[in-house]
């Protein structure tokens, strides 16, 4: 709100993050020098109904996202806000940039950082770049499923509340189900698999996931929207890349294409380059990272695990050599793989796995699963599991098993590294947080 | 598998719940006589790759859902099932009717009792029925997404395990978050109110809702998939029921129209008659509802709840009055409601509410939301909270928060009354039972 003399107000009002400029004048029959006081004097943030004439200004409007303005005949109040909020919007929206370009010339802005946001979360979501954030994050959901259903895949639904405790073993959020123990679901894992043994072919799910994660990064969240998709394999391991290949080139070009004002929104606040990736997904074989790495001067154990610090610098050669920031790297060695994981036919210290990473940090990990139940019951052995502890899962397969894999993958990952943003909990609308 | 003499065999091949036969012959340079042996005596469910000739046999084909055959020339076994499973596949397809008139008949069929299905979903779900009951489920996520993205909604995801306890305060998980305590939201209603608040508008979630219900009814669940929306009213409460409208009977229609074979499948085994509704759903007072009643003889309390069987009555007489079995009940009592519901301005003494009825059974709950703080507070202290318990959720309401409204209705019970199953654990994947 600001008034100007006692005729005059403009008020910018704000729907879903973008904005528009509302001018009252007093004038005899339609506004009345009270109806621009009671204007000028609403707090902010009140939401008000605005009846007017639109119309486009003769000096370009600043500070606003629409060029043209309304000339108010009626304004209501439909709920007041408390005078002093605990955080302004122009302040939650300001860009690192604009705060010290301004600090350069002398003037210190108020920079409103994470923990205030989060305490504050219902006023922190109305700025543009977080009302981009989500609506961005609502249309990558939309378009995992709308191209998985035009695939062939079912939707399904698989329970977080499980008897006993996941097979991840650490990091499980336990509970009491009526005096047994119980945990959450740490991925769907095992209920996709047996959907898949239950003949629906191919299946996925977008649901909630569970990490007892101690690590408070900037990557991981103790909850976070799993988008997972389990199907029969035909051939060869490559059919389950080929999914992610065709499904995130859908996404991408879909959030570039159809999302551009959310994309602008986003990087007024946070300004990042476009994601860069081609129309054919790059595929690397585990050993020709080492190998790429390697001729760069990292060692690496050939057999080993990448660790993030070389994750990240395979995709800065992936990127100088390819110009890709998407790509899949696959192969890789058993060793480092869950147990119901497919050895390579041809060399079992290798397996039908694969990560994706999205500029430089892996966003997916995905495999062919063991359908035999004495190779799975094997390769538990072999990776030190009691076989007795995971007997119902092994026997799920004993009544005829295709061949099968899938991946998971973070939805709020996704969002964060399209848009190139520093931290998960920004796309994550109601993060969970350390007590 | 059915061997006739050593130059033929016939198998079933099942996907997905379809079936067609497949017909191996002896027959020089094709198929040998060791082949023919070899696919007579493959363990049922296993798993097979056939190569064959489609053809129309002469005589038409009883006990598959396909009317042609397949003239193979080679089958492989992909994987073998174990010999003896704990349940065939026919006997978990056969109708109770096909049992009674065995019997009859003097034959005594199996019947797959709800336990032993469960103990063994992964052979039950593959099952004619329960495949096409898991693609309608599917189906009617699909459309109540496409329908509310398509009336600018968005899709939220919010957390599922939160600090303290859930709004509701019995019926709630509870567990122990790094030493803090924490709960399963019992609905994500304080979230999604949040969400408008926070400028979004119209916004819904399709995710797990849990409730550590003692009772082990037919239509409850300790985990079910909750379908939620929230949105701004703009003028008046109705606005929430013209969703309901419209959304369900799109949802009807496209079940009717697309999902026509699994719907027939679902009947083959589980008998029912199609949904009646009507273009326009009807929407009664819950006044009017009580009058109906009264007027055939069931004493009802003006301004107490209705229970099962008075729900169940007024099914009855809807159904005969206005020939429907989907209907709107509203301005429900304030005193059944929950603390939040918005009074109704002309008479205190009823709320801005409904439910919503299939076949005689609550399906839906919804209404207005109070979103003045100081009404909040006033109807909570009425309704004997403590208010310091829950100043975060009223506080959320003194930053200018619109009038708005929502509904709830469980994933679960809509394919259960829609396909008029009389078990809700039919329509659960996998449903979580009771130690």
């Amino acid at each position: 709100m600001r008034a100007v003399g006692k005729n005059m107000a403009f008020i910018v009002v704000r729907e879903k993050g973008f904005t528009v400029q509302c001018v009252v004048t007093a004038q005899p029959d339609v506004v009345s020098k009270q109806m621009v006081k009671f204007a000028a004097g609403l707090s902010r943030e009140s939401i008000v109904d605005v009846h007017g004439v639109v119309s486009v200004p003769s000096i370009a409007i600043k500070g606003t996202t629409q060029q043209v303005e309304i000339q108010v005949s009626k304004l209501y109040c439909v709920d007041k806000a408390m005078p002093t909020l605990p955080i302004n919007i122009e302040d939650a929206s300001r860009s690192e940039k604009e705060i010290e370009e301004a600090l350069q010339a002398g003037e210190k802005l108020v920079r409103v950082n994470q923990d205030t946001r989060l305490n504050n979360r219902v006023l922190d979501i109305r700025t543009s770049a977080n009302q981009g954030i989500f609506r961005i994050q609502c249309q990558v959901c939309n378009i995992f499923r709308q191209f998985l259903l035009s695939e062939d895949f079912i939707e399904i639904h698989t329970p977080k509340l499980i008897a006993g405790s996941s097979e991840g073993g650490s990091a499980v959020f336990k509970l009491d189900y009526k005096g047994q123990p119980a945990c959450l679901a740490q991925s769907p894992q095992l209920h996709k698999q047996m959907a898949i043994c239950g003949d629906f072919g191919r299946v996925f799910e977008i649901g909630p996931v569970f990490r007892a994660e101690d690590s408070y990064t900037h990557r991981h969240l103790c909850e976070f929207t799993g988008l997972d998709i389990e199907l029969e394999i035909r051939q060869h391991y490559t059919e389950v890349m080929d999914i992610v290949d065709r499904l995130f080139v859908t996404m991408f070009d879909h959030l570039n294409n159809k999302c551009s004002k959310d994309l602008e929104a986003v990087g007024r606040q946070y300004p990042f380059e476009p994601l860069k990736y081609l129309r054919k997904t790059l595929r690397l074989k585990f050993e020709e990272g080492v190998q790429m790495l390697k001729e760069a001067g990292v060692e690496i154990d050939p057999y080993g695990d990448l660790n993030t610090e070389s994750e990240r610098k395979l995709g800065q050669l992936v990127l100088e050599k390819y110009g890709t920031e998407f790509y899949i790297l696959h192969r890789y060695p058993l060793a480092v793989r869950p147990f119901y994981t497919m050895p390579c036919y041809d060399d079992p210290k290798y397996s039908n796995s694969f990560d994706v990473f999205i500029r430089g940090e892996e966003i997916i990990s995905g495999a062919q699963r063991v359908h035999a139940p004495e190779l799975l019951a094997e390769r538990a052995q072999a990776c030190g599991i009691d076989v007795s502890t995971i007997s119902t899962y092994i026997d799920s397969f004993r009544y005829g098993a295709p061949p099968h894999g899938g991946f998971g993958v973070g939805l709020e990952r996704v969002v964060m590294l399209f848009c190139g943003l520093n931290n998960i909990r920004k796309t994550s609308l109601f993060p969970s947080r350390p007590a």
